[in-house]
């Protein structure tokens, strides 16, 4: 499947979900080179907007996103990747989904590990 | 919670996920006054890249978004909305989920309606 990267200026959002338990746990997006890294190592990569850089998901903290299936959506412009997840944390917060707040400020979700700890001062 | 929608040219991604079976329906993109409508009305508002334009998801089909619950990410720049999909159908292709192909194209969802029965030649 050929992805639509001009929509959003060389990049599409990547959605990664709980293999097992379909919980979201967060939205990266991906160049054509994360992309296609994604595809080729098994392991999800991302393009950070803010460090301007490809970066493997779990290169600092060591929680790997490992692929287990990838989806497609009907306008070629947005992938969900249903991975397992090293760790039992996405976030660099140390939560398991950086959707850990509702829209009240509320936190919802399970901390994981302490990211002063695991990053010592990155910010993977 | 105040979003940041600065890092996108003034939008931010929704992800819709039912919130009963925890399946992943669609990616759209808010923009503030999409994101304010959702908060007001309790359904799901998207900005249209393409056509330029707010729309509340199912003007068109009747298949509308209610909101259940929403969640904010670690860098305020994604919201996760939980929400019950009327119709069963969140694409407008007809099935359940926009993520209906995996990555080699296989179809791997629910084809619940006909888009040219529903849209009659238009496209959510």
């Amino acid at each position: 499947m050929k992805l639509n990267f001009e929509k959003l200026n060389g990049l599409v959002p990547a959605i990664t979900q709980d293999y097992k338990t379909g919980k979201v746990l967060m939205l990266g997006f991906m160049n054509k080179e994360a992309w296609e890294k994604t595809l080729e190592t098994g392991k999800v990569w991302y393009y950070s907007r803010t460090r301007n850089k490809l970066w493997m998901k779990g290169e600092s903290s060591g929680n790997v996103q490992k692929v287990k299936e990838i989806f497609v959506d009907c306008d070629d412009d947005t992938v969900l990747i249903k991975i397992e997840q090293a760790g039992n944390a996405a976030c660099h917060e140390g939560y398991e989904s950086c959707f850990f707040r509702d829209v009240k400020g509320k936190i919802k979700d399970k901390k994981v590990f302490d990211p002063k700890k695991v990053y010592g001062g990155k910010n993977e």
